[in-house]
């Protein structure tokens, strides 16, 4: 008999989250009622929204609750179905939580083609992180043909999908990375126009370096240090789309915030938060356009998946905070 | 034989401009060329703006030259003209500078109709404070009816006029002001639902209780710890249209910046910065409008206006940074 391997939040971390702060335990998987589908997971997206996941307070999303099975998305094979859109050998994906043999309803999981792609990434590039970079870039940013586009976290999951559609869409791109290894994936592999390392220690001065023309757009994913010097180059009429603020997510104080806010009104910038759900109901619009791209090798996607299964799912987590991950970061099961 | 009586900067200040960072002259009067007009100024408009031109370096405007005559609003009367479209008499208003004689070219006047509202207006509520309250509460602010507008530096020459355009368009309007008397104008006598005194100490828990349904439009003439507790309160899709930055104008170190950047995430706020320039084409259609609800009595306006002359343009505009001044602060020449 099967059991089901899972992550319950035990307690709201402080900091980092911490082995403590979870109940890894193997309980009876349930049986589908009626409507439901059983799946068998085999990959768990890690999401740098997951530590905001897991604190009280009003976010976008309600918290995890204590006790509760630790939401995530993720890609398994259907294995057992009672709804009739659903076979033993589907391939989905969905909100499924950090657990080896979820049973939810159907309408919570998406079927995809692994013809077209590998499982994994149809959480990764081709999924919500996909999505992310798609409607923030083009929404959000409203890049002209011709300017520059710079965007952080930019070998990761929705930061390297960024910088390809800017390419795609007739940008100079340039991405703020941490370390060679991930600058020259950014520059030799997947097309950008110049890397900068913000470990090197000479953000400001790299930033103008190969920036020459100023920023008309910022996709920001990290915050704190690297939001103030990209807010410093920017052009007049520039646009910021906030994504993510990586940088504060394990914080116990807020972080002081960005000491350029001159330049939002010298400069009438425009600085704008983005969450990917508001755009529900144009998914299929980006799962098309990525598809696409994807399909003429136009849009390179790169996965680092990690093993361990669900009992690494603490540690594993972590490596988005501290730049340990280089591509979309998943759990094997 | 009249001299001109103007002010030069000397030199950049650190932090609070002083005395020292001014010459103070008296020059003689030149004669003006063809298409130029010769003016005697009534009032100098002081603007928190104006700390900024002082200092180099990359802003909206070039900054004031060393040597060269304070930049100003002022109003005043055409006594010489060269041109056909002006004569003797005509009230004028532009950017005359720190000066009691002005010669400028006859495009850079503007008529104004005293019989409509009285000259020290037209730098006040009816000019340049009032057109930037109109397009940066509408075309930035974007308020729609019922919803929650909160404006800082409410008492002043730009928040008076948007707290007020905002009860036109139907909107929930909350002041934040410094001490109790300019709180009770706010409610009392420009129709304001609420104000909060920042100096009660007490800012966070205040605004809460004035909110009760959170904010939507925040138009900010401060920034720094206000801006803060706002962002704090700000409902989803809120918009910010970043004014002023009051609080940081004298700095000598960039100030903090705001910690609440997560709200802009969570929140998916548009925080933008404004300068009135960008509207320059539609002055017009600024001035049609506040001209209309100021002679409806929808738009009440108030100058501080005070006596000393050129001579006290260093003293008096620091009252600007230091909330010692009461309504559209206005030097009598």
């Amino acid at each position: 008999m099967t059991d089901n391997h899972l992550v319950r939040l035990k307690s709201r971390p402080s900091g980092m989250a911490t082995r403590d702060d979870f109940t890894i335990a193997r309980e009876p998987v349930p049986s589908p009622g009626d409507g439901q589908v059983a799946i068998e997971t085999r990959f768990i997206s890690l999401d740098p929204a997951m530590r905001g996941w897991m604190s009280a307070g009003r976010s976008y999303v309600p918290p995890v609750s204590l006790g509760d099975v630790m939401r995530a998305y993720a890609a398994g094979h259907v294995v057992d179905s009672r709804h009739p859109d659903f076979a033993p050998g589907d391939a989905v994906v969905g909100l499924f939580g950090v657990q080896s043999h979820p049973v939810v309803d159907a309408a919570l999981a998406l079927r995809v083609d692994t013809a077209q792609a590998p499982l994994q990434r149809w959480i990764g590039g081709l999924g919500m992180p996909g999505w992310t970079a798609y409607f923030g870039l083009l929404e959000v940013g409203q890049p002209k043909a011709g300017e520059t586009l710079v965007v952080s976290a930019a070998s990761g999951a929705v930061g390297s999908v960024v910088g390809q559609i800017g390419k795609i869409e007739a940008l100079r791109v340039v991405g703020i990375a941490g370390g060679e290894e991930k600058c020259r994936y950014l520059t030799d592999e997947i097309g950008f126009d110049a890397a900068v390392d913000y470990k090197a220690g000479n953000l400001l001065a790299d930033l103008e370096t190969a920036c020459p023309d100023g920023v008309d757009v910022y996709f920001d994913n990290v915050g704190g240090a690297i939001l103030d010097a990209v807010l410093a180059r920017m052009n007049r009429f520039g646009r910021v789309a906030v994504c993510g603020l990586i940088s504060a997510y394990n914080a116990t104080a807020p972080p002081p915030g960005p000491e350029n806010l001159r330049s939002v009104l010298v400069n009438r910038l425009r600085v704008q938060g983005l969450i990917v759900f508001d755009w529900a109901e144009r998914y299929s619009e980006a799962i098309a356009a990525l598809g696409r791209w994807h399909a003429e090798g136009r849009l390179k996607l790169r996965e680092d998946v990690r093993d361990g299964g669900i009992d690494a799912y603490p540690d594993v987590l972590n490596l988005l905070y501290t730049g340990g991950n280089f591509g979309k970061l998943v759990l094997r099961v």
